[in-house]
Formats: C-alpha cells, sequence, structure tokens
C-alpha cells in the first residue's frame, strides 16, 4: 500500500486478518477495479503463515487487462507455478534463492518501461532489461550463489519435484500439530503456507521454555516474529524432510513433559 | 544529471572533458547556484582515472547552505578526508569496501528524510536510518565481508596510513610512466587519480600485445574500460606495492622488447 500510496491513489481491496483466525478471502471475493493500473498482492505472508496456494485465472476475478503483480519473495521457487498468469513478479533471494542483497524480477517484456517520470533509473526494468541485469554493477557474489542454488534445484528434480517435497514436509507438521490440543497454529487450513509454520502453546512462559530446549537440541530460529510472539518453523526449501521430523519428535517429547 | 532530471530542474556546473588532456575544472572554476537544492558531484572518475584529491571548502566556492553530495565510490576508503566538511556521500562497496551489492551512505542528520514526496521509502534514508539501517532485508554477508574489511583497514594503521599507501603506489606508476616517450596518461597532472591509472603506447595493435603478456604473466584486469581502450591499472587498497612494481617491470622489459 505504502508504495502505491507515494506515487499514485491506492485501494485496498484485500487483506491478512488475524483474529480469530489468520485469514485471508479468496480470489473471488476480491472487489477488483477494472480500471486500475495495476494489481498487487503479496503470494506468502511470513509472520502470520498465511498463503495462496494457487496463482488467480485474471478472467474469473474480472482482472482481464489489469496486470497482476506479486510479492513472493518468501515462497519463490517454493511452487511449480505457471508464470504465465501473472504480469510482474519479484522475490528477495534470501529465503530459497541465495544471500540476502538481491532480488530476482520476472516482467512482462510489454510492461517494461510503463513507469512514472519520477521513477528512479534503477527502478525503471526496461533500463535493466536492456543491459543484461548489468544497469548498475550487480552483486556478484549474490549472483553466483544463487546460480550454484538453481542448479541445486534442477538436480533435485526441478520446481514440480520441490513443490511436492514442501507439501509433504509441511503436512507433517501441520498434522502433528492438528492431532494435539497442546500445540496451536491459527491459519485457516486452506490458507496455510507451507514456508512458515506459526504455533504456540497458549502459555507464553512454556512457548519460551520450548525455545530453549529446541536451541539446545540444535533445532534453531523457531523464535516467532517479535510482533506475534510464540513459534514459527520456517521450513523453506533447504530444510529436508529429516529436519521437520527432529522438530515434530521434539514437540512430541516437551508435550509429554508439559502438557 | 539524469537522477536530478528525474525529480526537478538540473543544472550542469563542471564535466570532465577529455580532449586533449582528461581534465576537470578546479573548484574555483564551478560556477555554483547558491538557491541550489544540492551540489552533487563525483568525486573519483575510474574511466578517465580524472580525480578531485581534496575536499571542497564550501565557503571559498559560494556554496555556503547547499548541501553537497559525493559519490566517491571509486575512491571511497582511499583517501583521509574530514567528512564534516560534506554532507552527503555514497559509495558502492565493490571498489575498496567489500562486495558488490552494498552501498554505503554517509548522510548529514539534518538532510535526513528531505526527499520529495515521490520517492520510493528505500531511498528516503530518515526511514533507513531509523531502522538502523534494516528497513529492508540487509546484504548479510556483504556487510559481513566489508566488516573484515574495515578491520583490515584499522589493522593497517588507518586511513591517514592508507592513503600515505596509495600516494606511493600510484607515485610509482605515474612517475614511471612520466620518465618513457613510450606510454602515456593523459590526465592533468593535479587531477590524475591515486585509484585509476590509464595509460596507451598510442597503437592499438600493441596495447592488444601488452595486454596479451601481462596476462601471462598473471598481471589481471588491466584493459581499459570499453569506451576508451587502452589498458588501465586500478590500483585499490588492496592492491600491495609489490603488484604495482611487477606492473612496472613488465612495462620496463616490454618498453624494451617493442620500444
Amino acid at each position: 500500500m505504502r508504495v502505491a500510496a507515494t506515487s499514485g491513489e491506492a485501494r485496498e481491496i484485500a487483506g491478512v486478518e488475524y483474529k480469530p483466525w489468520h485469514w485471508a478471502p479468496d480470489f473471488s471475493e476480491w472487489e477488483i477495479n477494472p480500471n486500475a493500473s495495476y494489481l498487487h498482492y503479496c503470494s506468502n505472508e511470513t509472520i502470520g503463515g498465511v498463503e495462496y496456494s494457487e496463482l488467480p485465472d485474471k478472467t474469473e476475478i474480472g482482472a482481464n487487462g489489469v496486470p497482476l503483480i506479486l510479492d513472493t519473495s518468501s515462497h519463490f521457487l517454493a511452487r511449480n507455478w505457471d508464470l504465465n498468469k501473472i504480469d510482474m513478479m519479484y522475490a528477495g533471494a534470501q529465503k530459497n534463492a541465495g544471500p540476502a542483497g538481491i532480488t530476482i524480477m520476472v516482467v512482462r517484456r510489454e510492461l517494461l518501461g510503463k513507469c512514472q517520470a519520477t521513477c528512479p533509473d534503477v527502478f525503471n526494468y526496461k533500463n535493466v532489461a536492456e543491459a543484461n541485469s548489468c544497469f548498475n554493477t550487480p552483486p556478484t557474489y549474490s549472483i553466483y550463489v544463487a546460480g550454484l542454488v538453481f542448479k541445486w534445484l534442477l538436480s533435485q528434480g526441478g520446481l514440480a519435484v520441490i513443490e511436492q517435497k514442501n507439501k509433504v514436509k509441511a503436512e507433517l507438521l501441520y498434522d502433528y500439530i492438528d492431532s494435539t490440543g497442546f500445540y496451536h497454529n491459527f491459519v485457516e487450513p486452506t490458507k496455510r503456507s507451507i514456508m512458515n509454520v506459526p504455533f504456540v502453546t497458549g502459555d507464553d512462559a512454556l512457548d519460551a521454555k520450548f525455545l530453549t530446549g529446541a536451541k539446545e537440541l540444535g533445532l534453531l530460529n523457531l523464535k516467532g516474529h517479535k510482533s506475534v510472539g510464540g513459534m514459527r518453523a520456517s521450513i523453506y526449501n533447504a530444510m529436508p524432510l529429516e529436519g521437520v521430523q527432529a522438530l515434530v519428535d521434539y514437540m512430541k517429547e516437551f508435550e509429554r513433559q508439559n502438557g
């Protein structure tokens, strides 16, 4: 909203809600302005763990002729999407692609250069595309590492295989959470992220004890975002199924001792 | 010029010239508009090898009250300057500070937030400063490496020592070039860069032969920028005096065989 608001008139047509369930409206509920310059949404929200698992059909949602722009940062390369359904996509590399400091842009050719006159040259992707991504000095090391990650993804079987693996990992964790009355995830089931899985015991002191014990076992970075607290397992592409299984094993043992 | 031109009225008051000598006007020759929103210049030009070795005195040049903004990318950390003389400075890390992909900004507090309404949030340095440089996800690895470089600079004795070393390296190379009629550097002597030293033999075929022979000896990246040709020695902080001496030794031998 902020970006749009600095450069034109912006209208929020859908938003994540947090009470009582973390929730985001289905595409069919979006009130789309068919004359909008563009429609932007974030397809995976890392703090609440809310995700749109599919891409919308622009005709079905009444957005034909409206460029569809996605922030896919936190599940880029995690799903095997048909990018023909969207017009522009961007993703910070630091979740699934490589070191922080590089952003991957995918832009439909027809949109290149369609920016406002006050747009800084480096954000005018016509310039960037024409210069083969070397319009300014590119972050060479980050590009090199991202290249290694792309090769690794291909060696795994590509995005179709990766998406399947991610679903299996997420299912293992959500199924366990749902099977207990001890842990809780608040996301509406059809909008649960396969990358970011927040959960709580409902008792702050117990959450803190959980995190201390996890750390001792080498189960790291499980603290929930500071704005919501609790726990959050970020199970990006690089996390193997064995890592999720180790977390579930610890959760079971922690529940047995504290439940 | 381009950045200023997209967001307001821009006026060029001084520029590098390339014929017959590479040259940039002294500060005293700048025709400064005392009502300008800011005055911007690039203090080291890497292609032509033209550098301002000192910072101007704003009172002396009639720029009191005009924020002075410098692009110091290619000699950042090479000179021991009093930053109180300027109002804002920026530098891409990739010359003397670390891997490409991070830019260091130094901004006087009073200037923070004084940007146009259409300025993207990430370029509004008030946001960046308030968030302790974590307004967006920072390039963590690049910051880590830059930190190692800063520690190395301190272990060398800091910028005063580094500047002295850089002057000695540059003098060795310029003195040799000036002592021959075989190699030529076209920069007006008071504006010669201590970082980027372009030179030519005056014969394109001989320049090509020079570069091939240099490469065989492990003297790398000596090709001049594609827009000007010839040779260019970039003798950044990381280049030891021994490296410059090895280049001069090869230049002498090449002249003996081809002069």
